[in-house]
C-alpha cells in the first residue's frame, strides 16, 4: 500500500484524489491546502489540513499547485523521507527543493465537476533515483495503463505540443462559433465535425488527414473565404494557417 | 419512395450511396460518373453509367462532384423534371443550371474507406420551391435526425467555419506531432488530449473551455514556450494565437 499526501486543492488535485480513492494500492492519507473551504471536498476519504507544518508522513507527496508555487510548497517537505513529486508539464524536476524528487504529469485537460476516466490518460513520470521512479510507476499504473518515463526536456516540449492541440485548437472552435453567430447559426452545427476531426487522427496521421482549399492550393476558394471574413485577426489567421498547410504539403512531396 | 440518381463517384458520392441504400424510403436508381473503374463500387445496388446523356428519370439528382464541375454537370439535367441538388458547402444555389434546383450539404469530413453514421450529421438543405424543399427534407431525414434549412450565405459562412474547426485544427494536430517527434516522443501521447478537447466543447462553449498561458496572460510561460520553438512558422503561429486568445478574453471581461 502506497501512502500519499496531496498538496493543493485545485482542479487537478481533486481529479487525482477522485482517481486514487478508488484504487486498492494507494491510500490518500491527507490533503493539504491553504483554503479551508476548498479543503472540504476532500474530507470524506482523507484527513485535511491547512497547516503546511503539519503534513503527515507518507511515501509520496504529490504537489498539485500552480507552477509558481511548486518550489515554495516543496520546501515544507524538506525534512520528509518520502518522495516529493510535482504534477506540472512545464516545470523542471529541479523545481522541487527536496533531495528525493520526481514528476507525475498527467497529460490531459481537466474540467471542474466533470469526472474523467484516467485509465487511458498518459501519465509522464520522471525521477533521478530508481526506487523513486518505481514508486511513481506504481502510483501511475494504479490509475492508468498509459504510463511513460520521459525527462524534463521532453516533458516541456510535450506540454508545448499540448498547448497547440488543446488551447489553440479550442480557440479555433471559438472562431467557428463566432462565424456561426454572425449568420444566426448555432454552434451545434459544428459539433459533429469537431468530434470527427479529433477521431480521424486517432487512426491516421494529421498530415494524411489534411483536407481543404489550402491543401489543394485552391486559390479561388481561399479568395472567396477571405472575402467572407470581417475580423482582422480571422483574416490574418486564415492566411497564416493556409500558407502553413500549403508549405507542409509541399515539403511532403 | 423517392427515386434518386447520384452524379459523381468520389468520396462523398460513395458515403451518400452507402447511407441511402440502407433506407426504406429512398431508392438509388443510378450512379453516373466519368470513370468506369470508379463506378464499379456502386454496381451492387444501382445501375451505373458513364454516359451523361443516358441519365435515368428520377425525383432527385444529387450532384456530388467537385465545386468547379457542378455547373457543367447540371447542364446535362436541363431536360429533367426532377429536382437537381448539389452537395457543396461553398457554392450558391444558382450554381445549378436547371429550373428546379436545390442544395443538400452534409456538414462532415468523410474519409475514404471509413463508414460514417449519418444519423447525427447536420444536413443543410436549400431550395426555392416549397415542394423541392420538402423532397430534400424527406431525403435528408431518411438518413439524419439533424436537418437544417439554411440559405446560401449562411451555408458559405458555415463552410468557412468548418475550415477553421476542421482543416486548421487538423494542422495544429500536425504541429503537435512535429513537436513530439523533435523530442523522440510518440504522437500517441497527444491523442487522449485531442479527443477530450473536442469532447469538452460538446457540453460547454469554447470561450468557457479556454485554458492555457495565453488565457491567464502568463507571460513567463509563454516566453519559455517561444524559446522551445525552432520553426519560424510555429513561432508566428504561437504568437498570433496567444494574442488572439488574450484579446478574446479581454473582450469578454
Amino acid at each position: 500500500m502506497l501512502r500519499i499526501v496531496i498538496l493543493g486543492t485545485g482542479n487537478l488535485a481533486k481529479h487525482l484524489y477522485d482517481a486514487f480513492i478508488t484504487t486498492k494500492d494507494v491510500d490518500v492519507l491527507q490533503v493539504v491546502g491553504r483554503n479551508r473551504e476548498d479543503l472540504q471536498q476532500f474530507s470524506e476519504y482523507a484527513t485535511i489540513s491547512n497547516d503546511f507544518d503539519a503534513i503527515a508522513e507518507a511515501d509520496v507527496y504529490l504537489v498539485a499547485v500552480k507552477d509558481d508555487a511548486i518550489s515554495e510548497v516543496s520546501k515544507y517537505l524538506s525534512n520528509k523521507k518520502g518522495l516529493v513529486a510535482h504534477t506540472s508539464g512545464a516545470m523542471c524536476l529541479n523545481a522541487i527543493q527536496t533531495t528525493n524528487k520526481g514528476v507525475f504529469y498527467p497529460l490531459q485537460t481537466f474540467t471542474k465537476g466533470i469526472a474523467v476516466d484516467f485509465s487511458n490518460i498518459p501519465i509522464c513520470i520522471e525521477a533521478e533515483e530508481k526506487d523513486s521512479l518505481e514508486s511513481l510507476r506504481t502510483l501511475a499504473t494504479s490509475i492508468s495503463e498509459n504510463v511513460h518515463h520521459i525527462d524534463s526536456d521532453q516533458r516541456k516540449k510535450l506540454h508545448l505540443a499540448a498547448v497547440f492541440v488543446n488551447n489553440f485548437t479550442n480557440y479555433l472552435y471559438h472562431v467557428g462559433e463566432e462565424l456561426c453567430l454572425e449568420e444566426g447559426l448555432s454552434f451545434e452545427l459544428l459539433k459533429p465535425l469537431i468530434l470527427e476531426t479529433a477521431n480521424k487522427v486517432q487512426i491516421m496521421s494529421p498530415i494524411e488527414a489534411q483536407t481543404g482549399p489550402a491543401r489543394r492550393n485552391d486559390l479561388k476558394s481561399m479568395g472567396n473565404h477571405l472575402e467572407l471574413l470581417n475580423k482582422e485577426e480571422h483574416i490574418t489567421l486564415y492566411k497564416l494557417l493556409s500558407q502553413a498547410i500549403k508549405q507542409a504539403h509541399e515539403e511532403e512531396l
